[in-house]
């Protein structure tokens, strides 16, 4: 496997301790162009009240204003959990090239577990490869659960 | 079919014109709360360089904020133009009731047109009446379109 692949996915899972730590389901991503990280994000949809905040989509949103531009053409995105519909969405409409992502995402994975999106015709189809650093990141997401678990508990 | 519904999508139909005038691709949307709209945007795509100013993210995005919650449980949104990926995908995030859209979008559309995303289970279904408005909605499209390949002849 490419080592660019799993450096980022490390930059990724960066992210997604910082959502671990402050009690949000832990996902991360960044955005990378020619080598250089231009947009990064963790999941904050319960400290910021909102339903868009994943962090695939704070991560493109900060590539768009870094690049002045919708189109991320020349894009990858390194996700540590397979991409929700929204997210999936997100990525069409800005035209990312690839998609590297870790773990599966058996509730609203839209790359494989609920279904998989580009087994439609949609006008643009980013190259995808899945199950890098796969256990790193479903470990987070399992300790994540079982601390929440227990802290319900208390 | 219900006054309400034409009533709140002339609104959406609004936003949209909001975004022709900007030679943006007209679409709209608003968010309805208990009779009240707490959210409304139009596509801002070419104007704000951002992948994601779809109408339906602008105003989930404005609804979250107003009502201090990711979940938009009673909340009905109404859009001229079916949603794509990234929209539904929002709309399945935010819990949204209810979507009621206008005309069909053959490219993205998600609701039945590239593919129907309820034909796949989510931990979120909301009700959906489509057609609202569609003969409306669907001009205004077909102009600004008009509009594009004349001032490209020009």
């Amino acid at each position: 496997m490419d080592l660019k692949f799993e450096k980022y996915m490390n930059l990724a899972l960066i992210e997604a301790r910082k959502a671990y730590d402050l009690n949000e389901v832990p996902v991360g991503a960044v955005v990378v162009y020619k080598d250089n990280i231009i947009g990064s994000g963790f999941n904050k949809r319960e400290i910021t009240n909102n339903a868009l905040a994943h962090a695939e989509i704070i991560a493109i949103n900060e590539a768009c204003k870094n690049l002045n531009s919708w189109r991320l053409i020349d894009c990858d995105i390194y996700i540590t959990l397979e991409p929700c519909p929204m997210c999936v969405g997100a990525i069409i409409n800005s035209r990312i090239k690839k998609i590297i992502y870790g773990a599966q995402d058996f509730k609203s994975g839209s790359l494989g577990s609920v279904f998989n999106i580009f087994d439609f015709k949609f006008n643009h189809k980013p190259e995808i490869i899945s199950g890098v650093l796969e256990t790193k990141s479903a470990s987070l997401l399992k300790d994540f659960f079982s601390k929440l678990r227990l802290d319900k508990l208390k």
